[in-house]
Parts: structure tokens; C-alpha cells; sequence
């Protein structure tokens, strides 16, 4: 049987934040989602997260986790040991290991965990501590180790002596408890200390053997207190991506420059130029070259895809389609093969078939567009009559004339032209030429009058 | 009494600029103006800046400073000797401190200055130096102090013994002489050195006791002489704002990829997106996100204001507006709470009130809109007649419909509706629904004629 | 007599991709094309490139090259020995020096293939390796040389002893060799080694006496094998072009963030903002501002011009002229002097005469404007009639309304102003006015109809 606590009650002072420390995001997702992520699949009976400042707000942001953890209170914060002796009464007829670690870890890997638990499980340790091996130790609590490996005591680096510092292997703040000889030991925690707080190291005193295991890659334990950590952090996550996808065969041309979430995948032979950002669920095909400064969010794009300076979201688009320069592809876009997206240009609620070309300085909104569709420049679908959002419907092999306008409700038959400068706002049969325009006069001689719009 | 001395008359030849290397700017303020800067409240009674090559340019380029210095010219330059020998006839009754200092060492802090000044008018010493101790003292004058703390010889790097060089304490070129013992060494200092150039480290030796103080922070000392190390100062400089800004309560997802100006103010809870930029007097409120790919200069941004690829320029901006993408905002723009700027939409001298909306491709100059007006797709005022420009009004809740031309100078009253691709040039009362277009024909059959907006 | 023999047969496995290794870009030149040209001056008779893993698509790849080299085909691949057995045919009745080397290796520089080829010219050495001496040599095969500078050995590093590990002189895999030593003992070279291939390196020890070159910069020698030394290779040639061009007099603000092409020439007083990034031939005048998030490909530009968030392909701008944000200048669009295109502007086709405004949200196709003609916003040129492109020429000094389309073949005289609004079908003449617009009508007391373009 296992249990795991998160402690997640902190408030993080030097955030400088009006949000918990642990609901701050690093690519998209929060600390604490993070930290739940890397426990999710150590098969444990019970997840008790210790909440108390700003909990409901806490409780509010995991609402939508298929499997929430059980909220315990912490109130007020005295320290881990205090956090961790409120999980008595839940934990009462527990029998297991208890498997505790902060909510501020987010770079912890799910088989760091697994192995530390197998570790503990396959010794005869009443605590086994993760412990990491540091070249710059400062900050953090050191674990001394006895001949046989037992660990013989964590030391606060405040309380270090001078020798005591040289030592390099740091407390990582997660461990294994035996939780029944924890429970025993819980309420004898005494806070004679400089903070006032109850600590959990005391307990390792008292619990014996206490084992420990090195970290192999000493990055996955660094928390978060502040700002400089969070961005530290989110920078090591997007290397982590972004290395992961370069082995898979995709080419980044500025790799710093890109970010990456964990929830996008790369098709082979993709190439990420330079300041470009991928957010949330992306598809990204083989072949398709992404940037400069494109930013897709929870987009599906084909094969031989380009999309340069553009913004995606929520958007599907079929193969060999080129988006860009300055578009926008809005939720419901549904680009269809080939079609030619160009600069200017947004698509909202729309589906264009395949070869469609919107080249320039167009608004397609609650529209559907056939194939081979020429969508002249400075069109606009009014789909909005102040109240209600109505469709516009092209058929294939149409022309729209620039600067018109597609008053919806609207259909517009296949092979239709539409005249430029027209406003249409009857249906169009098959084969037709609209046209909606004044007689053109001219007044020669003329000196200018007030009506150019410039500026 | 303190006298402030700065040379500045160098050409910086390795700049290879037409500009002169003091006036070449970081972050957005010349190198002259930093170091003017850094001496501003040291209380001193005289300013003095030696110029020379382009001392007009200098000059020109300080007329807007509230208390500008007194230019005393060097000419020709023959070394810093050279320089401040100029100062014997402005200085000729000038008792007390006589602060010397290069126009091109931008990072130095004020309060370093401050300090060198307090630590020599408390000891007896004839001049202090500030020196530094650098991991790396290639390039720079060696300094020697004697065991009574006493500096027993500056010398340059050329001119040092193999064991010399090991010394890492170097010059930083920033002294404070007694100026009348230095205005008795000063006339005698001579030119016997591969240069040809009288150089003021010379004075040392003849004013004692001469002392010393360690500059905390090293990264202040490093003077410009090529684009690299003003590339690199940059770097420096903008690490150290946007340091400042984390540890008070913003996010940076990229920071390195993140320029800002010291004039600007973030609130808490700030995001900055990646390679977003801020330049000039920017206020930013709380919770606000801008970027990515932001640029936003001297512009004031209410709370909970997002901005993802846009350019912000002299613009006011109420809280829980959202701009972007592909917006820009120009001077004189004035956004209410709660509008929404959408793609491809330009704002200019004109008002918004609240919950307006623009969400498309259009052009807003020289206008004050009312609250909860809804601007179409493609609406554009035509606000300049070839002379001048003229005003366009729009009241509450009124609509323009998509490519709707405003012909100024136009009042609208509230709730009016504009049809689509109406251009109106005559007033519009409320409540009224005002239409200037052509009647929709059809031809049935038709093959394509030349008029669809293509390319 | 020189031949130069390339290895460009190889798959490049760890690549994981569908292109050839030796044809990944890299700053938009192909890693072949680097090797061919840094070998391209050494003033050889022949050039002969070993191909095997998709030689047809590496020949295709060539076909541009003036020079093109001779294809010797590699099939199957077994080794470099192998590779350079194939050229036993077509050299057979060669004399003189064959310099091999790899098609990977792109920062190689040409003076080091040159000192190499000097320094084998001036000795009796049968065979001249390139050799670096490398802090990290891990990965690399050492060499190994005797007292008298004659190279003793090249071990493979998985062959080292641990003692043999310690030396740090490489193997840079670019030999020099007297073509009729090597030409009779390539024949005898064996396969008895882990991977059963035939080992260049073999030779070696049979053509004596072997001598080295160390080369000077060993960042020279790197291969590319993954995608992780491509993005490596790209930040080193990135970073060797902007030192270049900062010491020629070309600042950047944020430097590792721009990109440059070798075929881009800067003038002096150049400010490259963050995010900027320049590719193939573009000539870039004294004084011009570029960036933030520009991208300038094959473009020229004259002096002064500032590009703000502007997208330009084949486009010429003259001085003065301001570009952006948001604006595209496709190929062919040439722009006078002192012009202006603002927001939301696409050029393409089209030439600008001097001091001519296109301020925003317009599209100019096909188009010849004069001098100082003003361009409102929303202006349109209607140059595709769904079979063919037709030209717009607009004469100086005119002025187009906001929202008008200009329905191309057309031709409107000088000093002509369009009014807004209009749909312009028929020539105009010199200093008249021409419009093309429907009566305003009104109607009080008006509900909403759908009919305004949002959403």
C-alpha cells in the first residue's frame, strides 16, 4: 500500500505574487499539476495534497484533474513536520508506505520516484531520502552517510560547521516513510528551533535505518521560491523538449528561441525557425517549417505545412497549405489542402476546401468555402447583425472581387463573380456575375476635397 | 566643495561610426548621459565635460538636460593628462574634490561613486582611485599598493614584468584628486611614452599618500570601445532590469530574449512573453500579459491588459483591454476599458470608451468613439482631405458595418447602425440606420471579366 | 596537381531524416556546398564527390553549382577506405596530392585546407593530417606522433588505452595525401574491426613518414551527426557573421537573437534590433535601422531606411524610407526614396516613386505609382481577373479615398484624387476628380438588421 502527500500549503513570500506559489505555470501547466504528473502512476492507494494558503483557490485549480487528490488543512503553516503530522487522522488506518515531497519540484521525474520507492520497498529502511549530489551545495540541508550507508543525520546549512559544508549531498526533500513508524514518531516533533516550525528531518533521527538514494541528474530537484527559480526552470523544461525532439528529427534553427509544451508533436523533417512557440495540443506533420515567430496553440497541421509570422489557434489545417506573413487562424478554422493563407488575413468558425486562396486582407467568419475558391482582397464576411452571428456559404471555382462584402446570411453558388466594391447580400446561383456598384463620374479640374482617409 | 570631471572628447575609433562613442546609446540612453547620470546627486558644485572630437554633436545631444554641464574643450587630444590639464583655467579658484571619470563607463553605479567620494574626504589621501579586482585583467593598468594600503604605481599592462601581470587589481580610470595638489602636478606631466600622450595615471606618483577602494561588482567598470562590448553592456544592463523586475513580481517565461527601458514600471503579477520589448516611460499595471513579440514604448497599460503581437507607441490603455495580434496602437490612442483591438487594426488621436469594440482590418484616426461601440470589419475614417485632418465622432452603441468608409469631418450619433460598405459623408442622427449603396444585379452564365483584387 | 575527393556517401542515421546529411542547411547553404566551396580556391584539376545514400538527390542538389564536381559512386557503403578505393578508376592516371575530407564538416575554413596543402607541398611527408587539439577529445580517434613530429599512430578512441585517452590531438579526418603512395596501398586495406568496414585511417601507417597540422581554431573541425551539432554549428557560423559585421560598425542590441546569411553586406551604422534576420543576398545601407522582428531576404535597401516587424522578399527600397509594422514587400516591389508603407501593407510587383504614402491597410499588385502620390487606407488594386495580372498606374501627386479598388488595366493621370469608397473601372485624366459611389440614405428610429461585419 502507498500513500503520497504533496505539501502545497506555503504561500511563497518571495513570488511578489497574489497567486499560491505552487499554482504558477512553467510551459502551460503549474507546479502543482506538474508534481501530481511525476506521482500519477506509482499505483499508490491514496494522494492527500496539504493545502492552507489560498486552499480554495488551490482546490479550484485541480477541479478539473479526472482523479483530485483528498485536501487536508494545514492551518496554520508550522512547517513540514506540522504539515505532515495533520495527515494522522486521515492516514489512521493506513498501513504502507508514505511516499512525501513538496509541490514547488516541477522538474522531478516520474521514474526518479519510482526508483526511490523500489529502492525503499526492496530494503529494510524506515525512511529513504532522496539526495542529490551538488557542485554548489549552498542553500540546501546536507545528508552524512555512516560506513554502511545508513544516513546518520540532515544538517540545516545554517547549522553546518565549516567542514560540514564540504559535503556535497543535499537533502531533496522527498521521501519514503514507513508510515507506521512515522506515525509513532509524528507527534513527538518539538519546534526548539530559530523558525518556530515543526521539521520532518527531525523524524529521521528517530527512524532507523534511514537510506538514501542519489539523484542521477541533479536538475530535477531544484524548487521554486522566486521568480528567477521559475524562469531557471521553465528554461531547463524547454531544453528538456526541445532535446527530445531534435533526436527525433526536428531541426531548430535557434533552439533558446523557441518553447515548446509537453503535449505537442513533431512530425520528421520539421524545421522550427527561429522565436517560435508551441502551445498546448499541437499536431505538427513531417515536413512542415514553422517560423519566424509563429506562436500555435492547440493547432493540427499536416504535412509540408509553412506557417512564418503568423498566430494559430485552435485551428486544423490539411497539407502543403502556406500561412502568412501577419494571419490569423482563429478556433474553427479548417484549412483544407493547398489552400494559400496569406498576409492580412483571419479565419474564424470557417472551413475552406482544397486550393482556396484568401491572399490578402480578408475576414472569413462562420463561412464555408468551396475548393479553388479566390477570395479577392479586402473581402469581409458580415457575419454579425449586432444580435446573431450568420453563415456565409461559396461554392466551389468562385471569385469574390476586392474589398466586397458577403453580407450573411449568404450563399454564393459555385463558378459565381462577384464584382469588386460590390455589397452582396442576396443568394447567387451557379455560374453568376454579382454585381453591386455605383456609375463611376468624373469632374475634371478639381481641387481636393475633405475625404481621403490618411493619416 | 566637489568638481565632477568627465572626458568625453575621444573619437572611439574602433566604433567605426560616424557618431561619437559617448553619445552611442544603450537601452536607449547614450553612454554620456549614463555616466552624467551616475554623478547627478553626488552634490557636487561644478560639472565639467571635456570635450573634443565632434564637440558639437556633444553638445547638441545634451540640450534637452535640465542641468547640462560646462564644456570645456580639448584640442587636440593628447591623453587624459592632456584632458584635465584643460581644467586648469575653469578650475584656476576652485578649492576641494575634484571627481575625474570616462564618459564611456555606462554600468557604473552611483553609489559607488558615492562611495569613493566619502571613503577619500575621510582619509588624507591626495587622490583615491577605484580599481577592481578581475578574474581576467588582460588589457587593463596593473595597481600596486604598498603594505600600509598606500597605491605605490599604476602600470600599464605594456610596461609590466611577467610577475606584474599576476596582479588582478586593475584601474578603472575613475579618480578623486585634491584638486589643488593635482593642479600643481598637472603642468609638469610629460609625453616620453610610445603614444606621445600625457597621461593623468602619471599624476599619481607625485601626489601621496595615493589610496584605493575595490569596486564591489566588477561588471560596473567596463568601458565601450567596439560594438561588441557595447552588445555586451546591453546584456549586463538589461540583465540587471530585468532582474530588478522578477525579484518585485514578473514573469519572464524567456528573459534573455526581453528588452526593457528604465523608465518603465511593471505592477505584479506581470507576464512577459518572449521576445517582448519596452522602451521609454511605460507604466504597466498589475496581472497585465504582454507578448509574445510585443513592442510597446512609452505607453500606459491599466491592469489585466493583454497585449500578444502588437506595437503600443505613446498609447493610453485601460485595464482589461485585450490587443492583438497584429494591432497597433500609435500616439494618441486612448482605449477605454474592456475594448477589444483585434488583427490588423490601427488606432491614432482617437478616443474609445468602454467595451468598444474593433476587432478587424480597420483604421481608426482622428476619432472618439462612444462606450460598447461595435467598429466592423474593414471600417475605415477617412480623416485627411489632402490638407488637413478632421475629426470623426461616433456615439454609444453604435455599429459600422464591415468596409464602411467615415468620411470626416462625421458625427454619428448613438446607436446608429452603418450598413455594410456604406461610405458616409453627411451626419447620422440616433437611433438612425444610415446606407449608401448600389443595388445587387446578377447575370446569369457568365465568364470571368478582369476585376477580382488577386495577386 | 591537386585532386580533392569529398565523402558525401553516408546516410547521416542519427539525423532521422528523409534528406541526405551532407544536404541539411545550414545558415541556407547546404553542408556539402560549405565544403565545396571552403575547397574551392586551393586551385585543384579535379573535384570528385563520393556519393552512395541518395546520390541522385545529392547530384540534383549540385546541378546550380557552376563548377559541378564528378560523381563517383560508393556502392554499398563500407567505410571511408572503401569510399576512397572508388577512386582508384577515375584517378588512375592522375599525379600529385589528393586532399580528402568529409562532406560534414561545414565551418572548416579555406585558409586551413590551404596551410594544410602548403605545408605536405613543402615536406617530404607521404601523407599530412589535419589535427586538432580539443579539451574534451572524447568521441574523436587520437593521433599519436614521435619525437621527430612524424605521425606514429591514429587510434580509434574505443581502441585507447586509458592512458592513450589522455592525449587530446584528434583526428580532423582531412588528409592530404601523395595520390601514387596511397594509390598502392588502398588495395590492401582490411575489414577486420568491430564494424567491418575499411578505415582510411589504415593507410596511414603504410604511407610514411605521416606529419600533422594542428589547426589553429579547433571549433573548425566539428561533423554534424544529429540535429543538436546542426543547431551547434548554425549558433558558431551565426556568430562568426555578426562578430564580423560588429566590427565593421554594425551594432546589435540583442545579438544571439538575429541571424545572418554570408551573402548580406552591411553598411556602417547599422542597428540590428532583437528578433531580426537577414537571408541571401542583401545589401543593407549606412545608417539603417532593421528589427525588432524583421526578415529581409534578397533584398537591397538604401540608406537610412528603418523596417520595423516587416516581412521583405526581393524587394528594393530606396533611403529614407520608413517600412512597418505589419507591412510585406514581395519581389519585385521597388520603393522611391522617402516613401512611406505603414500597417497592414502588401507591395508586390509595383514601383513607388519618390515620397509616395501607402499608410495602411492596402494592397498594391502590378502597380507603377509617381512621386508623392498618397495611398488611403484601404486602397486595393484589382489586378487579377481570375486568368490574367493587369497593370494600375496611378500618375504623381494623386490621391486615392479610403476603401477604393482600382479595377486594373488602369491608368489614372496625375494630381487625381479618388474619392472613398469608390470602385474605379475606367482610366482617369490629370487633375480630376473621380467617384464611383451610391447615395446615403437615411432611416430614424432603426432596429438592428443583419448586416455588420464582426465577430
Amino acid at each position: 500500500m502507498l500513500a503520497v502527500a504533496v505539501l502545497a500549503a506555503g504561500k511563497g513570500t518571495r513570488m511578489c505574487s497574489d497567486l499560491p506559489k505552487v499554482l504558477q505555470p512553467l510551459a502551460g501547466v503549474t507546479l502543482l499539476e506538474r508534481v501530481l504528473n511525476s506521482c500519477a502512476a506509482l499505483g499508490q492507494q491514496r494522494t492527500l495534497l496539504i493545502v492552507g494558503h489560498q486552499a480554495e483557490r488551490v482546490q479550484a485549480a485541480l477541479r478539473s484533474r479526472r482523479e483530485g487528490p483528498e485536501f487536508v488543512w494545514q492551518e496554520p503553516q508550522l512547517g513540514t513536520g506540522h504539515g505532515v503530522q495533520q495527515l494522522l487522522v486521515p492516514l489512521k488506518d493506513f498501513r504502507g508506505q508514505l511516499l512525501v515531497l513538496n509541490g514547488d519540484v516541477p522538474l522531478l521525474r516520474a521514474e526518479t520516484l519510482g526508483q526511490l520507492l523500489r529502492q525503499h520497498r526492496d530494503s529494510d529502511a524506515a525512511v529513504t531520502l532522496l539526495t542529490a549530489r551538488l557542485e554548489d551545495p549552498s542553500g540546501y540541508g546536507r545528508v552524512f552517510c555512516r560506513d554502511d550507508g545508513t544516513v546518520s543525520a540532515i544538517v540545516e546549512e545554517r547549522d553546518c560547521s565549516g567542514e560540514q559544508r564540504l559535503n556535497n549531498r543535499v537533502n531533496a526533500g522527498v521521501y519514503c516513510f514507513d508510515w507506521q513508524q512515522l506515525s509513532t514518531v509524528l507527534p513527538g516533533l518539538g519546534a526548539d528551533n530559530d523558525q518556530g516550525e515543526l521539521y520532518l528531518t527531525d523524524t529521521i533521527a528517530r527512524l532507523q535505518p534511514a537510506r538514501q538514494l542519489d539523484v542521477a541528474d541533479a536538475g530535477e530537484i531544484g524548487g521554486i521560491n522566486d521568480r528567477h527559480q521559475l524562469a531557471h526552470c521553465e528554461g531547463l523544461l524547454q531544453q528538456r523538449l526541445r532535446r527530445l525532439w531534435m533526436d527525433r528529427g526536428v531541426s531548430f534553427i535557434d533552439p533558446a528561441s523557441c518553447t515548446l509544451s509537453e503535449d505537442t508533436l513533431f512530425g520528421r523533417d520539421v524545421v522550427v525557425e527561429p522565436q517560435t512557440h508551441f502551445r498546448g495540443r499541437c499536431r505538427i506533420g513531417d515536413g512542415c517549417r514553422i517560423g519566424p515567430g509563429a506562436l500555435i496553440e492547440g493547432s493540427t497541421l499536416g504535412r509540408d505545412v509553412t506557417v512564418c509570422f503568423a498566430v494559430l489557434n485552435q485551428a486544423r489545417v490539411a497539407e502543403g497549405v502556406s500561412v502568412g506573413p501577419y494571419a490569423h487562424l482563429r478556433p474553427g478554422a479548417d484549412i483544407g489542402a493547398h489552400c494559400r493563407i496569406g498576409n492580412f488575413v483571419e479565419v474564424k468558425q470557417s472551413s475552406l476546401g482544397q486550393g482556396t486562396r484568401v491572399n490578402h486582407l480578408s475576414y472569413l467568419g462562420d463561412a464555408s468555402l468551396g475548393d479553388r475558391v479566390n477570395v479577392g482582397a479586402g473581402t469581409i464576411t458580415a457575419n454579425y447583425d449586432g444580435v446573431h452571428k450568420h453563415r456565409t456559404v461559396i461554392g466551389s471555382s468562385s471569385k469574390t472581387g476586392a474589398n466586397s462584402v458577403l453580407v450573411a446570411p449568404l450563399t454564393v453558388g459555385e463558378n459565381v463573380t462577384i464584382a469588386a466594391g460590390s455589397t452582396i447580400t442576396r443568394d447567387a446561383e451557379d455560374n453568376s456575375l454579382v454585381i453591386a456598384r455605383a456609375r463611376q463620374l468624373s469632374k475634371a479640374n478639381y481641387r481636393p476635397l475633405p475625404e481621403n482617409g490618411e493619416g
